[in-house]
């Protein structure tokens, strides 16, 4: 099992259920949510299937890493792949994981094409559906529309539940953001966020990463999080071009 | 609902089940778990009521908070009061919280005596028991040993489950120490670990306070945690002695 417990990358400590702003995706997260609870808690629980699709920042990965989190807290092992990160390496990563109670597999588009991938994924599916347990996947779009070659595969990952995860609205990114302050200790006012939302990136994965960086920097600094305080981190980001490198 | 929302104060970022070293604890653990999954779960879930009782450092506090922490997670707000820290407020503060599905109370021994309290606890317990939802209380004896005045409040507290928390062994201490550092993102080699368990004191409010500096020293500095690296912040804690006030 050592490999397979390798694979368990570290998760990105702030996706949770609770930091999840759910906007038009409430549906997806809620059944996610209660299918892991199932899976933990009930000795002989259906095998369930659950796919996610949608646009990068839509909230996939979140949802993924959320479904991990809380299967650690209730006691059972999650294994989280990020397919994009591992796809260069040997599909029989995936073997071995039907002891799993719950497996992640992310960026499920990156196996389309590959035959050996494609191979694995599909013996994955069919083990877990004879043998238990809980897989849930991520795309960027719906098994039929990626691509996959070989036949079969495609209605393999579409044999349980299906959701389009609809990307946020600007004031629910704005939400979201001020949501995921607030989980990390810190209030951020509304013309903070406002301001951030109007000149940065509007994608959450951007805006997250953002937010990071702001909150290191007001620990270290101890200052609280103002418009000001911004504008003085955004003059030092240029002035530090050079040192970022260093560490 | 303003005031008891103001009451949950911030969770220890850390204290959650998936961190928490059960050790001789495993039951309590698992039972108050199971409790939050059916309270967050169940629509007509039975009224429950735990008591963790045990001495300063056993675990009462991560448990409870770990209980709020999974209760945001499945979608249900907890209210989590640390009685030694508002005491000296209004009874009241208890007041109308039978909406919040769980209610955690710790440091429950801080009302005894104090008649106000212990009427305004009273009622909490009997509101709850009518109306459903789950309580969960922390204290540093069983109900009957706490010195409480009003006459049947202790068997109130006693109407659920009681668990005395263990301490842990020192092995355990330093397998929690590892564990919590994990969680954190970094790995604690086991040489380190004995070190600190060696030379700090062994209790593990502690322990984690201490691991929290030597984190945060080993991002800021980008340093791996390792023997001389600790030896050094010891020698800056001196140097910095007059220094810990200014922020």
């Amino acid at each position: 099992m050592s490999q397979q417990l390798s694979l368990n990358l570290r998760l990105k400590d702030a996706s949770s259920f609770g930091n999840f702003l759910a906007g038009p995706n409430r549906e997806a997260m809620e059944q996610l949510r209660a299918a892991v609870v199932q899976a933990a808690t009930q000795a002989n629980a259906k095998p369930a299937m659950i796919c996610l699709w949608g646009a990068e920042g839509a909230g996939k990965t979140h949802l993924l890493q959320a479904a991990c989190r809380l299967a650690q807290e209730l006691g059972i092992a999650p294994v989280y792949i990020p397919l994009a990160d591992v796809v260069a390496l040997e599909p029989s990563l995936l073997e071995g994981l039907e002891e799993t109670p719950l497996v992640c597999l992310d960026d499920v588009e990156r196996v389309a094409g590959r035959a050996e991938w494609e191979a694995a994924l599909f013996s994955l599916v069919e083990r877990r559906r004879s043998t238990g347990g809980m897989l849930a996947v991520g795309a960027s779009a719906p098994p039929d529309r990626l691509g996959l070659k070989l036949p079969d595969l495609a209605s393999r990952l579409a044999w349980g539940t299906i959701y389009a995860m609809q990307p946020l609205s600007d004031a629910q990114k704005l939400e979201a953001v001020q949501l995921r302050a607030r989980h990390r200790g810190f209030e951020m006012p509304e013309d903070v966020a406002s301001y951030i939302l109007s000149r940065y990136p509007r994608d959450l994965v951007s805006l997250f990463d953002l937010l990071d960086r702001i909150d290191q920097a007001s620990l270290t600094q101890q200052r609280r999080v103002t418009i000001p305080f911004l504008r003085e981190l955004e003059a030092m980001r240029y002035d530090d071009a050079g040192i970022e490198n260093k560490s």
